[in-house]
């Protein structure tokens, strides 16, 4: 065991504080790294404050984790000291069954097991990445290119794999057209991977107040949310919707917006149950679906492919003491598009 | 113009009656039909009695139509007099957009003109079924193989295709798991013919009380979706669900019977709104989608195909004046499983 510092909550809605925390003795096939960053991700709140369901406490979040490795197991092949690294949404899985054979190890059907607030294999806590270091077996370890920078790619361990997969897996590409829903730290994702895979993008927002930004990124079009008359003149003229907005929306009104076999694919769950008509999805053979983040294999692919076309989340880079400050400005809405927690503050 | 003799409802909630309606004089495209059967739907007691929206009347419904060819327009060259043939649920469409074009004519952008109780391209209100002859443009007009027997086929042109076009869209084949919610009219087509397709076939159901016959259909397995404990059990097990209830379901309870990448496909369209939690699309990224009909291409392989596996549906034979009775019997579930009205009774 390694006594490593990090920034945990203490109690059930208590803010985060700077305390110590057990890493496992490394194993044979295990990788020691030393974290340079870690985003913060809307889903830490919702964790760490119990909005999700009780934790074990102290928890310590963080899910977007950068950095580079400090010591490999000896059984260790693919990686080597030094070498830059992350770390995303899972640490581990069953490794047996038919998903995680074929690499898709989000839906283990064992259960794969978060990088934080889960039980591992072994019966421990999972400890996240707003810490010093962490210990993960290198089948979940990704290779950062060098083309990336370590702060600007930690969110592309959780925002970006979790807006690429969908894209990838409905097929997206050139001539596609994509709308997304909500412009932040997903949406911001969502556009410039869906503008670099060749597709015309359009965004979705409630107000206007981001259409500069979001043409920067690489939206062909931008129409507000609270417009109804633009919202009809889009109609059917969409292959597939990213949702990314984590509250219920009136779900047959996108609907509409796809055309005939078109799919709105949600990547945030709202806790809520949501309400559509089943007429908005016969109207024209369409879908609505759901994607969880991405297995191991495609979040590398992501990586490689973020690192060939230049993108990175747009990041404002805090000291971890400013941890509970950015949390009050997430949830206001209020950062483009994801704070990402210097770790050297920590030290 | 032809008088031809017809049931239909005189006004809204009224009952049918035996009366004369209207066919337009032959063109050049047009194919006259002697119609020999005309399959009852429960859309048809919906639409008639005003459950849909306001209706002109009087009102002769029916959508699943054998007979044989009475005379060809000039310029038809793929039908000839005495020809076996069918039309079901539409009878034109604008035939240029893309899905036109694509032979999906269900999707038409303009609209697709239904058999009954719509504007055709002419502004005269059609008529169904029900009725001794009916003149369609060919292009609308269903070849029916030898193979098939008139009465037996009337109801695959739409309780067939609606279900099979579904089965084909969604690639069900050997080694697919498909699930079929609810065995009336929809459901009893669906099971025959994913058996057909190789499929490894679930019936669910309210009760047990139709096993026998489900597994005479090809089912391989069935369910009272009564019994928690037996859903409980199949999680996570199907590729394709068909949903052919036309009420509201909980479809948190079927979406989790999906397997991972899963598809619930809806064809019966309940009038109120549906709740679910997109968690349980997301868990495995399973998909909810809706399907209408089918196009006619895809009509004329249905019929191939059913003549090729010898699938009818399972029918029970009715005099025109016994249609209002039949109506009664229909929303009582008290018939297995579609009546066909032998339009020979009303000559």
């Amino acid at each position: 065991m390694t006594t490593v510092t990090a920034y945990a909550a203490p109690a059930e809605g208590a803010p985060l504080e700077k305390t110590t925390i057990e890493r496992r003795a490394l194993g044979p096939l295990d990788v020691r790294i030393d974290i340079a960053y870690a985003g913060i991700c809307h889903s830490d709140i919702h964790t760490v404050r119990g909005d999700w369901g009780p934790q074990h406490y102290p928890l310590a979040p963080g899910h977007e984790i950068a950095g580079t490795v400090a010591e490999v197991g000896a059984e260790v092949t693919r990686f080597a000291v030094g070498d830059r690294v992350g770390v995303g949404c899972l640490v581990n899985s069953c490794g047996e069954c038919a998903e995680c054979l074929a690499g898709q190890q989000q839906y283990c059907r064992v259960g794969a097991t978060g990088t934080y607030g889960a039980i591992d294999r072994d019966g421990t806590v999972t400890q996240g990445g707003y810490s010093t270091q962490v210990v993960v077996t290198e089948g979940f370890v990704l290779r950062i290119p060098d083309a990336l920078p370590l702060d600007g790619a930690a969110p592309l361990l959780c925002a970006g794999i979790t807006t690429y997969s969908p894209l990838r897996h409905w097929k997206v590409g050139p001539g596609s057209r994509v709308a997304v829903i909500g412009l932040g730290g997903l949406g911001h994702m969502a556009v410039q991977i869906a503008h670099a895979m060749g597709a015309e993008v359009t965004v979705l927002s409630q107000t206007l107040s981001k259409k500069d930004v979001g043409l920067r990124l690489g939206a062909d079009h931008y129409y507000a949310t609270s417009d109804a008359e633009s919202l009809r003149e889009i109609r059917r003229s969409f292959d597939v919707i990213i949702n990314t907005v984590s509250a219920p929306l009136n779900l047959d009104t996108y609907l509409r917006l796809l055309d005939t076999n078109g799919t709105l694919v949600c990547v945030g769950a709202p806790p809520e149950a949501q309400s559509f008509n089943v007429s908005s999805l016969i109207a024209a053979r369409r879908s609505l679906a759901g994607s969880n983040i991405g297995g191991i294999p495609e979040t590398q692919d992501m990586l490689d492919f973020c690192a060939e076309h230049g993108i990175t989340a747009e990041i404002e880079t805090i000291d971890a003491s400013a941890i509970n400050e950015a949390y009050e400005r997430v949830l206001a809405s209020d950062v483009r598009f994801r704070f990402v927690i210097d770790i050297a503050s920590m030290r």
